[in-house]
């Protein structure tokens, strides 16, 4: 596996992108359009002592969606002798990175497992996760999900005292300040703490140590966390359908700022981190695109949210239309609202070749199939004739919008509608979104008109600001992409980058 | 890779399939219910002399799925050495057997290409197709969809006069016959239009000889085969929407019992194999499942065609309810069907696990999670409090319809009115689709209501016989799996086995 | 994998060797200095109906230098459903192909192994033997090593008569004719010996059919045969290194022109294909450089015969020096002659390195290593101002030659006189050795003083053609490439290429 | 990858091996007999900014010998973005982990390479070197021949200071005291010397750093470093047989206890380290065993040593004999010195199957054949009725001489007489070599003549202690493993284990 090291944070460029293992060399294809989740976490402890790598895969299976460039398991057997880990990572999809075999060596009743997402430089067998070390109370294994805003100072002060750096991953940085933190602490929870009074920025953390699960969520809630059960298996993890899959029972979200750990004794809570719920901080794009429609992420359904921007677009931006259809999969949900709410019936617009997959190669003698038609074709039968009401999640670059609007008008459609589930993206995130350069976001210094001229819509229609609290019940959420006020000073420098998420 | 050759055919028993390659024996998984389709095919001239490998890629890709077991490409450059032909076939999905390097190689600008579903016994690398042989006139490449019923015999026939046969496949016995009616003929066109009054049964087959491209259809037309063109190049495939993905013009249908010729010179036909058009017996499952709703066959559209199904249900099945969904992905066009003609909302109520592949492990330590949850899940959402109707392309064992019905109970589903877009399904088919034994169809030998109780819905309505050429715009049909009336006389031994299709 | 399919035989043209899969693209190094060995056989009847696939493999291991590009095994069950063959093909040595699991699937108690080696044109999966197929009695499965000599006029006739060909070796041509001689003949070994009678060339053959293993050897004798035991077990092998590896008993050669059977009743002979001893044509290559050492061909040592070579070419080329050393592996044996007929000491003056590998890769950037380096370097303290007398088996282009003397010098060498152990190599092979096209040769119009001038050697000996028959006690040989007689009438095109050995 | 995480050092066991990835869990074979060399490092600086990718990969193909298991180059370009590392590292040979495209993927100026050697436990992705990590001042990449027996304790102080080890090698170690006393240096250079005073035991040692290489071999001398020079690049190498394939000059031994730093400006070197050279300690077994005989270790012929150790052999324990050989390859040169010593021809009594490799399977149905025939057979022609000398380097446990002598008489050899080119074999290594428990050592508590019995020979003769250094022109040495005194106090705790080399 070829690696790319780089610099200290801060000097890194994407250029290094250009090295990357055989196998991804090969699976080049076009920049995706759209926006990429990073990451998703899964620890389970059986005190029953049964192993949990199985239902662990099964876990991160469901958490797919969340990230699909490497995964990973580790486990530890909390009656064996202290502190051995055994884990298994790779680059790849969870199918892809366990076959026959693995599972069944992967034996403990305590482990952590990981799924990621991350941009193309630091896309290496190095940074998958969970990281697992050595430190002075034995073993760590730790798998993160989110974006420290202050990583690069931490690292650089970290360097200054003697650290090295293995990964380019926020999670070696969380790991050595837990390490350090253990030392005058009464135990690996108060350790854990004490780093989240170091780190800044978004996390939701799942540690095991060798005895115990740790699970910790930043103060501002970004990221999604909560905690499952079944039978006599505690597990923390990213969404509730992960507890679905398993058939496991859903107890409660982990608060923002708050610390859990599963023990042979059951579970405690910390919530001495925790800050007043105004000043929660939610990621507003988990309801809108990042989250399995069939999860809750505190309390609010997911799919129902997605209803409601459906039905909101169809309050603040009515047109007459005969169809109302979503761009697969994500937009499906709100395009359903849509018509419930307009009475304008829902369809299906698009067939989606299932097939396409992570490693889709694009040969380079064949410029003439675009690829969005590889991936999608339109149901001539279904749109011909009638004006369209097409709805997506985000507009992000223009281009694949731009394209689906002529394939709707060469397949006969008379009127070509767009409508946005979430309003216009202007500003960077800093807390763990993989967005595009402000220069190329496309309602980046444009009118709401011109970008209708630029995908050659009828017309165009964003979510608006004030319906997101509404859209998820009223919680309280981050909205620094739109509005460029986020919940907390962001870095000066450009922190985005091939750190993980 | 390892494989297994059989014993002379007809000996043939399924014990044989313990035997796989390892990489298939890490991916067994549960017998999948439902029905499987068999093969695509796509065969490709361009006049101008540019290289075809790089758009059949895309073809095959479009075609995926009609096949996932192994596909391959063979290509040959008229201008080159008479009759040399570059092929690659491996198995796994398109983009796992074409990577990086591959498509460069194959130079050429006639070629045929293949995707292949078999059942597990014979799904070796040496039946993966097109099968490309040296004959007395140089090479061939042959690529078929289908399922002959004679083939036993004409094996046997074949081996009395001295052949050997290195596969298992079908298309090895129609490649014989070219070749030896060959000898006498004029042309390759006359030789395969011999070779088809011996051979009996449905093929679609596109055959590349060093000079021509060749498509033919059995006189049924049981399996759909078209004509596309793009530029100076022609196209020969199974399916309309591999034309569409390339942006292709569709030109026609290949009658059945026509074969059509490609030569430098443009387009030859001849029909002396045609029977008249009420003969004709088209596999209606071809419109209920296996094509891509995108595409048209013989000219009635697919997609319209599933509409139609769940409008025919909703008229003869009407029940009273709340929502109608369909089992995704192939039940949600005649669930949009059911909903435009009753009014009921459509809706979705499923989340399906996209990343869920033909690879899929199932750690043997784990038997709590069932496979249907991990697959898809249920909307809770959606559906809670609701009467649903939920629409499925067809019941075959009955095990998986009985627990999604249980699965939207649990979610919170008032009742769940279950409807088949086809009619009961009740004996074999030798024509190329593969079904479970009778004894294991559940339909065999009960009624109706016995099934609704099996799968524990509050109602259960088939689509009916009649509906099934109104819904294909009266069209002739095969209604050979609901009626056991087969357009032939089927063969008195089981032929259905690992002969490839 | 990538395979080419060439035109009918005799057009085939080595350009083709552009296309190959890609793995040995990756693994391009420079054209090997040398000759080719090309194939070994190994046939295995456990009469107590034990597994033969562990034995089968060890065989072919010990067999691994006659060929290395691919192998296979295949197994039958002569308790089992009658003919059902379970066999397992790949690229690579024998330890890369077969890996955990694969053996332990072979079950069966009678099978056939197969080694190869080929030129690079037909370098493909498809040609992996053994060849399995059905025919009129079930199933066959042969391995063969040898060239056939009429392979391109045979394959014409089939062709004629309808046959269609699937692969590039010789083996399907001989496949065939024993299944058409099957139909009239009373058993298979019949069908085998009226095969013999069509096919002309070199070959050792081994062929399981449902009951039966069934070695034949060429009239010839060009390649060697032997039978051995182990327990109950008969074994048919191309060389005695394979039954000491297993530590079965070694019975007896098969003679040239024989065809032994293997039922379960025993061994069974017919030698009315035999001809007068006086007419045999063993290939003197086997005894030079081809066999293990440690094999008997024909009841002569390898090893002794080569001893003896370097004993005659002490005899016939003397020369003052400090030492003798053979170029590794192949020279070693005749080096020690020498020393032991000349009285100078005989020592190493080249340290191999083992790794270098059929698949080391060339980086292009870096041209200043030379890969004989890579491979071979000197033992300059044992060279060092001393007179060297350095054996080799044969020179073929002299590129290699050239080289070593020079690095023999370059490591203070004060002389270095060449010795090699066969006569001038002058003409082509048609019997199954890859030899260089005749311009390419460096014997071929040059006197053994301007060979001497262009490799840099201070005196150059080759071993006397009159050696050659008392090297092996009298053994009648084959001596074509050396004067250009040859057994039989060679063909008049050219039939060497891709066709497998 | 699977990869175990073992808990605190002192604390791991050998049970841990059992989880293994799954490629080495197929290619499990009988324990090897013998000693292992642990490690080979190779590093760079082509300060005329050519890359040294290439000169690497040939290198440490020089010194595969030294290590098997996995291998790996970091590598930087100095006039690039300061400290940006690209590397590639895997399981395996240097041909299998480097394959096409990787190497020209590693563009760089300076750079360091490494073949890894380890026990089965530790014998991870995670433990291939070279280790590459960020720290205060950019980017390092170690590589590291040796052992510390210092690196438990340094491990513990070092947690608990709040470092985390995310492998068990000691190269961690040592990078940690690296980057901890960069901090108060000048330069790395300072570093690292500073480094040395903490780790205590044997090391090789290359650091590239953004604009320097730097070696730096224990004060000891226990393992083996030297520098060379290409054209206008520095080279720090193990062996100069690495050299002499580059065809570069060798220019020197790093001394024992020196650190040379490679920069722009040339080499600078530092001796502060250095101790009475009467104190130095190199391993003896590097010119018995390990080295290739080509290589020169402080200045001193491997070859030329081997050659001695088998007169000595011949002067101390004489026999009368028909002919002296030696198990390949190792005991080759001895055999040879033994000849020309003793006047006794040598000669060849074995043919190595030299495709036996690290990947060797051996089916569990297939005990019949010994391992020992299957890599090594016996020329029968050579010893039968011959009194036979037969030379290795060592006796660890015994098994494997006790078969070949025994191969040796059933080949016909009347007498056996063994001798070995080392003394005794009788204390563990902390230094590096991989030596089993006491109890397994034939030699530990035995007389030569219970060990004669054991094996079978009919004497048995080692070579004296005394001529250890005489071997070696003199040199001081390490004779710890057959006197049990070693140059430093030895742990208390068993620090051998999984710990690198």
């Amino acid at each position: 596996m070829l690696s790319v090291r780089r610099p200290a944070a801060g000097e890194k460029n994407r250029e290094d992108s250009e090295f990357m293992r055989e196998e991804e060399i090969h699976q080049q294809c076009e920049p995706e359009e759209g926006l990429h989740e990073e990451c998703g976490v899964f620890g389970m402890y059986d005190l029953d002592g049964k192993d949990v790598a199985a239902p662990i895969y099964y876990g991160l299976f469901a958490l797919q969606h969340r990230g699909q460039e490497s995964c990973g398991i580790a486990v530890s057997d909390t009656n064996g002798p202290k502190g051995k880990v055994i884990s298994h990572k790779g680059m790849g999809l969870v199918n892809e990175v366990f076959v026959d075999g693995t599972l069944e060596a992967l034996k403990g009743d305590i482990g952590v497992g990981h799924v990621r997402y991350s941009t193309a430089g630091a896309s290496t067998r190095e940074n998958a996760q969970p990281l697992v070390l050595n430190y002075v109370k034995g073993t760590l294994g730790l798998a993160h999900n989110g974006n420290l805003i202050n990583a690069n100072e931490l690292r650089h002060e970290l360097e200054y005292s003697g650290a090295i750096f293995q990964t380019t991953i926020d999670t070696e940085v969380i790991a050595y300040h837990i390490a350090r933190e253990r030392i005058g602490s009464r135990n690996v929870e108060e350790a854990v703490l004490k780093a989240m009074k170091k780190i800044k920025g978004a996390y939701s953390l799942v540690v095991m140590s060798p005895r115990k699960l740790i699970g910790a969520r930043d103060p501002f809630g970004f990221k999604p966390l909560c905690i499952g059960k079944r039978d006599n298996a505690w597990i923390i993890t990213s969404e509730t359908c992960a507890l679905e899959t398993l058939g496991a029972e859903y107890v409660r979200d982990v608060e923002p700022g708050e610390v859990v750990a599963i023990t042979r004794d059951g579970i405690s809570s910390d919530k001495s981190m925790c800050i007043p719920k105004e000043q929660h901080a939610r990621c507003i794009f988990e309801y809108i695109y990042f989250a399995r429609p069939d999860s809750h992420i505190d309390g609010v359904s997911v799919y129902g949210s997605r209803i409601k921007a459906g039905r909101f677009l169809a309050m603040d931006s009515p047109v007459e239309a005969d169809l109302v259809v979503g761009v697969p999969e994500s937009g499906n949900a709100a395009a359903l609202g849509y018509s419930l709410q307009s009475g304008i019936p829902y369809g299906s617009a698009f067939v989606k070749n299932s097939y396409v997959g992570r490693t889709f190669i694009k040969p380079k003698q064949s410029n003439r199939e675009s690829s969005v038609k590889i991936k999608l074709n339109v149901l001539r039968e279904a749109v011909a004739g009638k004006r369209v009401i097409m709805i997506d999640d985000s507009i992000v670059r223009g281009t694949t919008s731009d394209r689906i609007v002529k394939m709707l008008r060469d397949a006969g459609a008379t009127e070509v509608h767009m409508r946005v589930s979430s309003p216009p993206f202007l500003w960077p995130c800093y807390f763990g979104t993989d967005v595009p350069a402000r220069d190329q976001l496309i309602a980046c210094n444009r009118s709401v008109e011109e970008i209708r001229q630029i995908i050659g819509a009828d017309s165009l229609g964003y979510l608006r600001l004030e319906r997101l609290r509404e859209m998820v019940n009223g919680l309280e959420i981050c909205t620094g992409c739109f509005t460029g006020k986020y919940p907390m000073e962001p870095p000066t420098e450009d922190i985005r980058g091939d750190y993980d998420a």
